[in-house]
């Protein structure tokens, strides 16, 4: 396999009912995980951009995050209907999608 | 939490026994990721190296994969006591360890 260009990785950590912390699988990790893996294979996009599901990113109040590499630009509260703006703009693009930035006391 | 300077992935992928892939919990992934969070808990190091737990990172049969961003380093079949070389040169001294990079033709 290629080394991408771009690393997407996807929190969707799971955790028990009422933990305080609460996790991304609450918040729609999964969702997110096969928004990006779909919208990849669709537009075969395999090459150039790979998708990994992880355990937590450490945002939890800010899920469902999603981390991509190499810039380190963490997202946050993604849902599936934000995935295509995170591809087209950032990922094919280079333009960040700063609406979805998690604010930078979490991340920064 | 601030930015990492470098974020470590480690593959603990399971599947089930006899998979034609295998996976790197069989390799060793879980003492791999737990080397790696005792040494940055040790050494006081949670404000510039991540650790994170990953799914299936892509090359099974050279796990337990290790991948570094913001570099994009994949490391293959790394065991616990390999996690010192790599906090040493590479996390910290920005030297990566070439013993335990996977061939180009795996991740390049």
């Amino acid at each position: 396999m290629p080394k991408p260009s771009k690393h997407v990785f996807v929190c969707v950590q799971r955790r028990q009912e009422g933990h305080p912390r609460g996790c991304c699988a609450q918040q729609g990790g999964d969702a997110v995980m096969n928004a990006f893996l779909t919208q990849i294979q669709q537009r075969n996009l395999f090459n150039t951009i790979s998708v990994t599901n992880t355990g937590c990113l450490g945002p939890c109040s800010f899920g469902a995050s999603v981390l991509v590499y190499p810039e380190g630009i963490m997202y946050g509260k993604v849902t599936p209907e934000d995935v295509p703006a995170i591809i087209d703009e950032h990922l094919l693009n280079d333009v960040p999608v700063e609406r979805l930035k998690v604010p930078e006391f979490v991340w920064g």
